[in-house]
């Protein structure tokens, strides 16, 4: 029963790790499809969504047959119910991705984006990836510490975010509505993709200690 | 043993209803706030805010021991891990009313909204509430086709959020891009927490016949 049992919450453990993995590939391809336009990449990061939506359904009922036949207590069970949550997270980061590689495909063959605003959106690409690879990072480590950081990495989103705003309620702006309505969309993608991996960091945190850090709230708001 | 249990069980839907319709009353607030340039009413909802999360975490907690001490099966079982996914549902639709506030505070004394889309938000706010009391009503009859007819009242809002759309991506729009983002950033609110409303049910219809709802996709991007 035993050695069923720890074999399930490898599995389940090692499926998070690959949904973390997916979908922060989908969020890689999706910047660089948003970046040059390139309709073959959004098309990939379309019709590979179905993966992460698989697995998602995978870990749902891997998790729920470890309640229904093991009845884990304390800390294993601190680790599937925290395994049901933290799939909704990486589902998530999934299908913001998947917006990402779908306003991309609307707008083609133009470019989304102006190219003042180019840099903004490789830079926000390149820490949403990485944070993907933290989050699957952690899940494998389990360390609490490591877990932490995720939020300090976040932080360079929220500054990119903050400062995205800025160039967008500039009196400069010239690049019209249509654009900047795109532009709000798309930031916003990238500041909750991040934030959902700082999620999973905090339910990791929570598996480990039984403690959990307090709710991430990190939404900007255009200021100007 | 089993007294304790449908004691627990009732106290944790109990707990969710709780919070739908407090997620629902922080929308009609953070909706009037808007449409009013109300900064009194926009405070009200962001200090209630603190007794959502509250309530998240309360919920997570008799989850866990209902889980810990009960070890439930099968529609227990489901009852309990559906509560689990709700909570993280419902805590957003109130975080999501908490932006709409906070956007409020932001540009207070002004106006947010030109008067222009104010009846768009009059509307999605309808609609938003009554979807908030719709996921507490299902939540207390666990009736999965009233269930199901969330998906149909979250039509209109889509339809709405289309509509806005056109209305900011028209040549004819005058109110500048600072408008535009502010109104892009609302729209989404509105949306997503439709869209968490209709969860609430999905997740309602699989805890009563263990069949889970295809997933909803209903994001809309700007087609102009």
């Amino acid at each position: 029963m035993r050695v069923a049992y720890n074999e399930q919450m490898n599995e389940l453990a090692d499926l998070l790790g690959e949904m973390a993995t997916l979908a922060g590939s989908a969020m890689e391809t999706a910047t660089q499809s948003l970046l040059q336009a390139d309709l073959v990449l959004a098309e990939q990061v379309i019709s590979d969504h179905d993966k992460i939506t698989d697995l998602s359904a995978i870990c749902e009922e891997k998790a729920f047959s470890l309640l229904a036949l093991q009845a884990p207590v304390a800390g294993d069970l601190r680790s599937v119910v925290s395994g049901i949550q933290i799939v909704a997270d990486i589902d998530r980061m999934g299908a913001l991705a998947l917006h990402v590689a779908k306003i991309t495909r609307r707008r083609h063959p133009n470019h989304t984006l102006p190219e003042e605003v180019n840099g903004y959106f490789a830079e926000m690409g390149r820490i949403a990836v990485q944070l993907g690879a933290s989050a699957r990072e952690v899940l494998e480590t389990r360390d609490p510490e490591r877990a932490a950081k995720l939020r300090e990495e976040d932080e360079a989103m929220d500054d990119l975010h903050r400062h995205l705003f800025t160039v967008l309620m500039d009196r400069e702006w010239k690049h019209g509505v249509a654009a900047a309505v795109d532009i709000t969309l798309l930031g916003r993608f990238y500041e909750r993709f991040a934030d959902h991996a700082v999620e999973v960091g905090r339910r990791v945190i929570f598996l480990v200690t039984g403690e959990l850090p307090t709710e991430l709230n990190t939404t900007h708001l255009p200021s100007a």
